[in-house]
């Protein structure tokens, strides 16, 4: 008999902002609301494929405030697009820009912001061939929104699936986690932190081709933990592939203010976002070799074992903690903070 | 020498609503901000190339109301990305849908909303691939924003562009002109033209890919004139050109009601935006063939011939009136009408 706490289930008939943190409720609105209109059945994966080698990616960045440490809503626009087409193996080949422009932005703030993503498309070696630009009255937005739009080509020998991690599977991530959430929260709270803890926003492409290049089909899943956290993805995994996911607490990486913020907040750091870093999961057969790819790069220098894939619950997220017990990993229910991406 | 009555320039240091017009602002905006950081030279067209066969667009929908006589945001979003990339000649493969939500949006809405994006993408055949929903706080959005972004695959034998006019071309239109913004300034202020005058949103890949089976490489411009109307999609395909531009005004298919509403309003139609007609010049030999294959096609039934390229003033757009004059036809300084699309 498997006991349980059920999650509380948030009835509402207005879209609320918990509805956009990447947690329980998005899945609920996802699942109730949209996909079933839209047709879209499977996991939900960071990117879609389009024919056999293409991979096609969009997000919307609302972040606030647009500029903080480590980035700008410029950059991460740029950066999220691009790992979102890396976490299925491909390498972007093209990217849109769609702004939606709040009637009143300084214009030196539209060009710096432009300038920035530029920077980055430069850095990751993709073009912005197209994009668009609509203007709001005041009041209508708040500042800017940008639309990233990627198109990517796969890597030959990986297939890198939300759906395909088996039990055996080592759980990596390429470094600390918590970073870009708690930048945020400080930058825009005012809490002090700004100094201690930037970003971690920057393109993960270059890493994802190393791995590949060490363990091909070996790297069963990539995946990188943005809106709700490595909690998030690590139970998107569990789910789509129907596996038990074990993690040992003290072996995931939480910079030392990242984790202080989150005591003084009461934030559980594993549901903090991070624009920098992924999580893998590979083959026994495969992990030296790919750890050692990832470490050879400075995106991946910290990489480190956090778990592994048992033939535990399907579905089921565990941490082992310090002291030998362990608790269950969930989603975040609601909204932890606002607009972070 | 050359007399003109120069476009007083509008200097500012903030983001004003008409640089989202399609007009003179935003073509400033444009060049001065955006494309020089991003490094897109050539004409601006309505989608980029990937590679030689594939065509890449993107749009904002940010149209208010969200439902409007003949449409709503959703299909409003798919027929809009689906025309540009019609537009470079190409069939749709993938659309990816991306939301921003202002945080008590009634769920029933999203999911009319998302149902009719769906259905509209059904009709056109063309799968919704991908997508990505962020929910901001009240006050930070108007209920909802769309973006689409749409991949396609180029026909054969045809590789419209807006640089490609050449003296001799016959320009066409494929139905009336200015219902799209007539039926939205009506929607959204009560004037009471919504019973005479419906949007014209709808998908023009059948159409087009008739024009090119019948015309091939013989369609040389291929632009639906949505913000800024007729007006800006003739100057600008004039300018990208280097090309004049002559048309008889009488001969341009302005609905009664279209008219009387732009007179009533003071609007000229060539600035009012459209979502379901294209503009089209085609050499002179197979005009016949292609208005025959538009008109045997419910959205090209009222293809008519609206003027020529011809040897005049290189980017000039001149508009024949019934009395025998003519005028020159600009393109719109500011805002004429915000949030049609």
């Amino acid at each position: 008999m498997t006991l349980s706490c059920p999650v509380p289930r948030v009835e509402t008939e207005r879209v609320l902002l918990g509805h956009g943190s990447g947690g329980q409720l998005m899945a609920e609105l996802l699942a109730e609301v949209i996909t079933p209109e839209l047709g879209l059945t499977g996991p939900l994966e960071d990117a879609a494929l389009i024919g056999l080698d293409q991979v096609f990616s969009t997000d919307s960045y609302v972040v606030t405030p647009r500029f903080f440490p480590g980035g700008d809503i410029g950059s991460l626009a740029v950066h999220g697009t691009v790992n979102d087409l890396a976490m299925r193996g491909a390498r972007p080949i093209a990217l849109s820009l769609a702004y939606i422009i709040e009637e009143g932005l300084p214009i030196s703030e539209l060009r710096d912001i432009t300038h920035s993503a530029a920077a980055a498309a430069r850095e990751v070696g993709v073009p912005i061939v197209t994009g668009d630009t609509k203007v709001v009255g005041h009041g209508a937005a708040d500042g800017l929104y940008i639309t990233t739009t990627g198109v990517g080509v796969r890597l030959r020998n990986a297939w890198p699936s939300a759906a395909s991690a088996v039990p055996g599977d080592v759980v990596l991530v390429s470094g600390p986690i918590g970073r870009h959430g708690i930048s945020i929260l400080s930058a825009r709270e005012g809490l002090g932190f700004e100094a201690d803890v930037t970003s971690d926003s920057r393109p993960l492409h270059d890493l994802v081709a190393a791995m590949i290049s060490a363990g091909g089909a070996d790297v069963h899943v990539l995946r990188d933990p943005t809106r709700g956290g490595l909690a998030s993805s690590l139970n998107e995994i569990a789910a789509a592939s129907g596996v038990c996911v074990e993690i040992v607490e003290p072996a995931v990486p939480v910079p030392a203010p990242v984790a202080a913020a989150c005591d003084l907040l009461g934030l559980d750091s594993l549901h903090v976002a991070n624009e920098g870093c992924l999580v893998a999961f590979v083959a026994p057969a495969s992990v030296d070799a790919v750890m050692a790819a990832m470490r050879a790069l400075p995106e991946g220098a910290e990489t480190t074992v956090i778990g592994e894939v048992t033939q535990g619950d399907p579905g089921r997220v565990l941490a082992h903690t310090l002291v030998g017990s362990s608790r269950i990993v969930d989603v975040l229910v609601g909204e932890q903070l606002p607009r972070i991406c």
